[in-house]
């Protein structure tokens, strides 16, 4: 699956910007692979790209049309529809990260078959994924783990992306979420992938690759968390990475949605995630530590990112507010 | 999903014993759940139940016909339609395990709507599997673990249920897998639900029970299958076990479908099991070791056994020939 560029991004009558969050994404990880934006009268979400007329989009290219706002339910309104339906007349495919499947409405699969586009339903896994085959791949791979679920691997991801591509490296950001997908215009979402296949998911995500090529996979999930450990150690097992960082909202007591459990401290985190994805690849190593800082002061963050760079002897980054340069340097010095 | 009992075991042309397997287990297990079985008459399968028509099944009570052979693709062939169409007029139901769905065909669909029947297709899960919520359960499980596929895990947790009610312990072996679900009645495929409700899926079917009733839990996979393991944790953390019993195969070298892979040594994998398992239950208990020494010489087979129990401190059989009850004695001297 492959999401056309450039992208018409609709946010409707998205309530707030938070809401918006996805096209937001998508404008600043991939401004070249965006015309616009699309929005109601009453949309409350600010962000600063143009605001388009379907026609006009149309006239600069637009090949996709994304859903970039989400609801409560993730379901599409029956406001969207005409949009929809007027955005595959004027050539565009849609692509939605919405529980509400587009291939489940009846009128724009009709004209999407009609018309011959695509209706990308970004949830749904392709569904000629294999068994993992565990063998060893060519070229290099980076995976972001966590101490819990959102906590920064996919911002973090992208930015290595981002500062390995500035310095000339081969690198591309391998997707495993809606967002990411998106953003990436590929990708599997792993944790909709069956049991059974969720390492051959991850495995045909970040195939054979040249020897200095960079994968940078986004993780999900933390092998500490009780309902998703099994999306994590797939993703890990199937990813087979050469580097991890670890990423971690210092901030947080308990475990997203887990109300009797605390988060595991760093040492173990680093150490369970090379201990386990040395069955893949028995040189895995931690380059870094990723933070979510934005809930202390800038005193606390300081003090906490001394303390870790201190016992573990590697770097740690806010990647919002530092930028993740220390932490491409330390994968260039570790010499992979 | 509640399978109805008695059965009727359909066997078809099976051309061998060996793929009648599936009928072979549930005869074996639960014998006071079957009432015959059904062949044609090229059937090669030689197993020692009586042999059955349709109405005399239904005269003796057959609430179920089950598909208790598989086939080289397992597909449903059009030779079987007949005999699944006059067991429902017959006032049965259907249970299948084959690839292909009970469901996906139209003449046995319509027939079922119309008389009421159930078509129950055990590789398929419920639709309604929760996220796992991590929630210590009352009761107490065990959980068979590996250090492949097919060590022996299904046939230790039945051996251990009956060995266990034999001592009027409260006992009920939980299901995973399509043969399984057949033996119980019930249980989720568990290598066949979203990856995002592994754990969730291991919760439901191992519920809050009496303080002293035992759920002997059929494990899957192993923490070191290079395309398995997510299945694995999932199942482990969801099912929080007291105690685990490791299952292996002491002639196996390589790992079940991938060439580059040994098995892990005991030690590793008990170790692994108990670090991972302590997330959901911190006071998890190896208690014992179940070979499968089919492949081994009878003096081969004492000596690792021996060995094992000499290393571990703990009790190892080979739970076809020898039982299990040294690891249910174990279990009551630990006093869970």
């Amino acid at each position: 699956m492959q999401i056309k560029t450039p992208y018409l991004l609709f946010i409707g009558e998205a309530d707030s910007t938070e809401s918006a969050k996805m096209a937001i994404g998508i404008a600043h990880w991939r401004p070249e692979n965006v015309v616009g934006k699309i929005s109601f009268p009453n949309c409350k979400a600010k962000f600063d790209i143009p605001e388009l007329g379907l026609r006009q989009a149309a006239s600069l290219g637009a090949k996709t049309l994304v859903l970039g706002v989400v609801n409560s339910g993730g379901f599409i309104p029956n406001t969207w529809i005409n949009t929809l339906l007027e955005a595959m007349e004027l050539g565009m495919d849609i692509a939605s990260g919405m529980h509400t499947r587009l291939n489940s409405i009846p009128v724009l699969v009709e004209k999407a078959t009609q018309l011959g586009r695509q209706l990308i339903d970004v949830r749904e896994p392709q569904p000629d994924i294999p068994i993992g085959k565990g063998l060893k791949r060519k070229g290099l791979r980076l995976l972001t783990v966590g101490t819990d679920c959102s906590v920064g691997k996919m911002f973090t991801a992208l930015a290595i992306e981002k500062e390995m591509r500035k310095r000339n490296l081969k690198a591309d950001f391998r997707a495993t979420g809606q967002t990411g997908i998106m953003i990436a215009g590929s990708g599997v979402p792993i944790d909709a992938v069956v049991s059974d296949f969720v390492a051959g998911a991850a495995e045909i995500i970040s195939p054979d690759a040249d020897s200095d090529h960079w994968d940078i996979v986004e993780g999900q999930g933390s092998l500490f968390h009780a309902s998703f450990a099994g999306v994590t150690i797939g993703l890990l097992h199937g990813s087979q990475p050469d580097a991890i960082v670890i990423c971690h909202d210092p901030s947080r007591e308990m475990m997203r949605g887990l109300t009797t459990y605390a988060l595991p401290d760093l040492r173990t985190c680093m150490e369970t995630n090379l201990q386990l994805g040395r069955l893949t690849n028995p040189n895995i190593q931690c380059v870094g530590f990723s933070l979510n800082t934005s809930r202390l002061s800038d005193s606390e963050t300081e003090k906490i990112k001394k303390s870790i760079e201190s016992e573990f002897g590697l770097p740690c980054v806010d990647s919002v507010k530092d930028g993740v340069s220390k932490l491409v340097d330390q994968v260039l010095k570790m010499n992979f």
